[in-house]
């Protein structure tokens, strides 16, 4: 490459310079890229590579009735909030009033209630996001049977054995709490729903709930449960999941 | 029917009124039923029935890259906002800062700007929602190519085809305004984008945005040919459809 190539815009920078002062005429506030770029290793869905991959998926009957239900956390400390919103919207359990729409559906701020503060107060929640047990402490307080395993107390197998057998059934879900860097992400501990496994590759389908930061990736299910085997500075303990289970019958016509 | 059936109540409302009960010992916020029952030409899509029709589905290049951009309206008035915010961010265009996550997304807040003020003030939306014209307006004030067909200018043969070409291909996307009640929902005019087409029963997907009322459904083609022939009484016009293509790169690392 000559040195002036590194200082003289190319015809695709020009270009692009000029589409970006184009954009920047008709739309004053500053423009930005959306999302962050991936690590190899994982596989965003949208992708040609992650649809083909879903086509091929053994076990999803999550993927629909949680995807329908896809939300962004609402602020950097609430992934697990948004998980829970999802996976309780994709039960259709009895929910308590949205006053924006004035029906029944659970939102990232009507979850909380006195039996969820008793868990843990929704304040501390914003400071500090949540722990494994916390998840699960609030999951439990809704009519629902959870389970919670420990990145420490799961074989890989184990692991697998778990997601795959809720995948494979609609009805009952799984949140994953998982520390982004052990799979190439920035950065720090994380939660989301899992949605479908792929045999053929052994890789999970993670909808990330900070949509504004990453796409829903397909990652290796070894990838996944070294990133569960890391410790949680709050409470001192690995990471790892939750499974949920719909204790009660649906309350919506949604299935009938 | 005896005249005291209707007065007491059945075997199967006495188990509803037990669940309810139950549900009020554990949860003290009044609880209610998620999304309205739905009329029997309508299937939807997290039923048996729809995930066949959405496996089946010949034309399905948008489905993944909308439904992991799905939200929810955040009033009663913006449907159209909530499905233009799923569209552009499916476009994946540069967008600008989302405050809550100091990132570039599209929100049903930062969609607004002087240009969107220029087509119709954000005030007057959230009082009668969009128009067709409004929508495309909004839409063709961002970097994108805009289509709109009004029902009364397409055949069913052609609203068919502009449906189905455009679902056949990603980076284009189809929003539909349609009166709700000519499909059997409640009530009045209604906006968000489709998904997929399905061949063999000549069905058309809609991510419906108001998914504290109604899942995303299936219905026949001609079905909604029929609701976006229905007369919008704040343009004096029929409904329709606006399609949408971008015209420039995609600004995000997420398709790469």
């Amino acid at each position: 490459m000559r040195l002036s190539s590194l200082f003289l815009p190319s015809h695709r920078a020009l270009n692009l310079l000029a589409l970006t002062s184009l954009s920047l005429t008709v739309h004053p506030p500053h423009l930005l890229a959306q999302t962050l770029p991936l690590p190899e290793q994982l596989i965003a869905l949208n992708s040609p590579a992650g649809q083909n991959l879903l086509r091929e998926s053994e076990a999803q009957a999550d993927f629909v009735p949680l995807i329908t239900q896809y939300v962004t956390q609402e602020n950097q400390a609430f992934c697990g909030i948004a998980s829970m919103v999802m996976v309780l919207n994709s039960l259709d359990l009895a929910a308590p009033l949205a006053p924006a729409w004035n029906r029944g559906y659970f939102t990232q701020d009507n979850l909380f209630n006195a039996a969820t503060e008793a868990v843990i107060p929704r304040e501390k929640i914003a400071q500090q996001g949540l722990t494994l047990e916390e998840l699960a402490g609030i999951l439990a307080s809704y009519p629902l049977q959870v389970e919670r395993h420990h990145g420490a107390d799961v074989s890989l197998e184990q692991f697998r054995q778990l997601i795959v057998t809720n995948l494979a059934e609609a009805n009952n879900f799984v949140v994953v709490n998982y520390l982004r860097r052990a799979i190439g992400q920035e950065r720090g501990g994380h939660i989301s729903p899992l949605a479908a496994y792929d045999a053929d590759t052994d890789q999970v389908l993670i909808l990330d709930v900070s949509r504004y930061k990453y796409p829903p990736v397909w990652v290796k299910v070894e990838a996944l449960w070294n990133a569960v085997n890391t410790i949680d500075s709050v409470s001192g303990l690995t990471r790892g999941i939750v499974t949920v289970e719909r204790t009660t019958a649906p309350h919506s016509f949604r299935d009938r």
